[in-house]
């Protein structure tokens, strides 16, 4: 089924990035929004994906109430992606792969997935129940930072954490009486489970990973915002992975 | 002029904190709180706290329309808190104070404090005005984080910045075209000054800082979420000044 993107700023990251399977639909008469369609449909066209004109009425036809400014990309294939396939395709030796166990809120979600943009995470697997998928929601509050990272759906966690076991990653679980981010060794292959705000890892998905990591704190307030501490545990894992020395502009 | 806190959370977390010059005013009578009610009437009772037992229609009277769920912390003195008398009472060798130049969202100003509550930042710095001000929505948001952390409004945050040259801090901004934090001594008395999302600092705050600071990143989408970049500096000035080894449970 085609994942349908309305966040202008999503559906231009979506274009730029291109080598997609997808149409773009839009009202050419929407008047607020006209230049930023004009420009989206450039992009379309730049890149292969064919526009399609219609009205007002035939998008409300077509989608529903669905909330859009003039335009819709429709695209085919992302939700396919297999967590297996993307594993198989990663070569170098040092990995980073984000792992949502039951992270619900679309706003935390979101701001994961532009960190995960900033860190080259290669990729974020989000469980296909109870968590926040990667809907509309997610692309607009991620600035449209979900058109760059790799999100793969698993409707499993804990046969995810064992395909990473299996291909070499080391898994790490943050959890608050795990050990310090600053006293272990966090470079190679490595996966990081992360669970839901307040009630943390759920038991079996916690006992399925490696070890337990925490943010080293001296708070008196129970831990952190669900995205910053995904943010601060991707910050030190490219630090000692040394990736900055690399990637650094 | 008090401070009225209405979040259980927030109100619990002061009144064990202590040294509060406040008063407690309940509705005995309010049903669905009643037991966490009774547990802040004892806190308040063993802390020193006056406890004022009223009824809905007297709390309506006198608060207005404010949200509450039948206790209001009435803070005194608070507000009076002045950065000046903060900056003189810092004796450790390594500190760190986060300033905030308008950071107006109240959920990321909220993540932000959690963290700086996690981090012991000495003070937050915020503006008093276009800022979200320490406000009740903060307050909830925050998970009761701003009982713990000293937040001082300034009405000038260049004059904020000049005292904190004088009080002997490195002040550096976060600023995408800055130094990367993995590249630069982040030790002894530091200030960090961060900019509204989006737009950053104002030109007039960024040319008051020593030098300019960013994260090392590779992303396509423009940097990341405020409250994020806010949590990933606090860490590794407090990796840098070697904290978590004395904090370290």
């Amino acid at each position: 089924m085609p994942e349908r993107i309305t966040s202008l700023h999503a559906i231009e990251e979506l274009l730029k990035r291109g080598e997609l399977t997808a149409e773009l639909i839009v009202d050419p008469k929407r008047g607020q929004f006209k230049s930023r369609i004009r420009h989206l449909i450039d992009l379309a066209e730049s890149s292969g994906v064919r526009v399609v004109f219609t009205s007002a009425d035939e998008m409300l036809r077509s989608f529903g109430r669905i909330e859009h400014r003039g335009a819709v990309l429709n695209l085919e294939g992302r939700a396919g992606i297999s967590f297996k396939s993307v594993l198989k395709q990663l070569r170098e030796p040092q990995q980073l792969v984000m792992v949502l166990d039951s992270i619900t809120d679309p706003h935390n979600l979101g701001a994961i997935l532009r960190s995960a943009d900033q860190f080259s995470v290669d990729t974020v697997v989000i469980q296909s129940r109870g968590s926040a998928k990667e809907t509309e929601t997610v692309a607009g509050v991620s600035a449209g930072a979900n058109a760059w990272v790799t999100v793969t759906v698993e409707s499993n966690i804990r046969n995810a954490i064992d395909l990473l076991k299996k291909e070499g990653f080391w898994v790490f679980g943050a959890d608050m009486q795990g050990e310090p981010i600053t006293q272990i060794q966090l470079d190679g292959k490595i996966a990081i489970v992360l669970g839901s705000e307040g009630k943390g890892l759920r038991r079996l998905v916690r006992e399925s990973c490696d070890r337990l990591i925490s943010i080293p704190s001296s708070g008196h307030v129970d831990s952190f915002n669900v995205s910053v501490a995904a943010g601060i545990l991707m910050y030190e894992v490219r630090r000692q992975q040394r990736y900055f020395s690399v990637e650094e502009r």
